[in-house]
């Protein structure tokens, strides 16, 4: 049942925990800067989360590209429309691109259920 | 009447043109490629073109920023869906990004005439 | 007497000022935390001020280079000093950094009087 | 007789048939042209691989430079080659790119059998 | 006692000595520029390995990081100031620092005993 | 018959002299580094600035564009050859590369006469 989302997830949760104890007020704010930046408002959630996850597969965050699959999943993109945004990410950010595709794309999978899990 | 964005819109066409004449086929498909990559699918033009402007703002792209202010205008994105746009782009690539948001927001006043065209 | 500094400095005012306009909370408050984040604490703002401009040289952002070398000038960056920050962010980040280098001393340069203001 | 290199080339290939199973034709077209840049023409294969290699290491992509330096040595790069397009990756990207540095080298040793594999 | 700080500095040390015994010139003199940049001069060594750590984040390069976390330490700073180095360089770079920010806590933790190792 | 190409030059080499003055001898050592990388040696100077090119168009700077361009043709590179440089930029940077391929082949018209010095 155990994948490498459980495990990053598990990770991110930890760490984060951590980084808001060491007290500093400018990560505070903008940990909270960040949650905020994809809420509801004139763009919806799942535009936003698209945003998101544009954003990091141009500037390849394997992490980053986790959190936005999951929440493009949540926010009721479909795989039609995920594939869409992966286009954009591969034109615009190139073939450095396409490695960050593979793990989004097992991610997906992993999220979904599509796949067995494996170690990458 | 003449701004910055008339002169960024000529250079780009007579270089495009340029571009092509030199007959590389890979190149070529390349341009192909990165005009459809923004065509109505399973997401329309004006969520492609703000995908295509938070990467440019991410990735810091001055002619690409233009590029896609200009397509989310004409794809009829609202001031505040650009700005959500923008504040994804800044959160994800942070203060790095604040010349380019600048330069974002002059060239949407710019075309939608809100202002005086000045040199930067 | 005017120079590409004073032409920045001006620019940058009247765009953030424009960009303030806009009313986005999250583009608001994270100017907020950028200024917050130079201001003398646990490092004191001359310290500080030495780290924005490595980060920037390392990142490439002309407008970021002059807003840190005029910062460290500012804060009591001594001429051995600056050179060394220079030193660190040409080593990390290599010769692409070099434009910026040139960019940097000729930014320094204009700020302390040393050079006449010439065109770029 | 297992190493990394195995494990990335049978993971890279897996997630390619994923990926093309998707459907997205901007993507498929996307990977034909990514293949045919490094096919002979005005530049040999070979010449080309080692641009792929010098690009991916100022880009810091691990699993780019994994395979550009297979693509080197099977397109005939001798190891002073090789070290020279290290150099020039170096120079032009500066420290940061020192740890990729490692991975391409130990990459290299181990698709040559000059290394034992190890866990890195 | 082992954790993933060890292994790095191992597998550091046994590759940057393989490195070296290519015997290509430059790249040798690139360490030594490398080595020499944060040694006590006009700025201090502790001064040097924050601009080093500020400059690892915001180009998202977790080796780099735990090089700099580890000389920042030894070189005397405090957990205050690191958390305001963490702050510039979150502020700087955008929540796409936020894993290597992670990363940062969790090598300062597993450096100075506050944790135990753990696999991430 | 002054273009952009002359001033860049001229600007280039009164800034460079300046950094030299500094007389910061990690610069100075490193701008040495930098010239070597590209001396014949196991590959051609040829070879080398072809390697400087792609690095500086998926690194995205024109000025070190400019540079490796003249290099290229100086060491008589084929616009054949040189076209084919630029796809493999364009093909592992995305569709980000292109203003910077526009810059390039405006260079190399410029240098080589084929079109009217023009403002960009």
């Amino acid at each position: 049942m155990n994948n490498r989302l459980d495990d990053f997830q598990a990770y991110r949760s930890r760490m984060n925990k951590r980084i808001l104890e060491i007290g500093n007020r400018g990560i505070k704010r903008f940990f909270n800067l960040d949650t905020m930046a994809y809420k509801d408002g004139a763009l919806d959630t799942k535009t936003k989360e698209m945003l998101g996850l544009v954003a990091s597969m141009v500037l390849r965050c394997n992490d980053c590209i986790d959190y936005h699959v999951l929440g493009c999943v949540d926010a009721g993109c479909s795989d039609a429309e995920l594939s869409e945004v992966f286009n954009v990410a591969l034109v615009v950010g190139g073939s450095i691109v396409i490695p960050h595709l593979r793990h989004a794309v097992e991610s997906l999978d992993l999220y979904k259920g599509n796949a067995q899990p494996e170690n990458e």
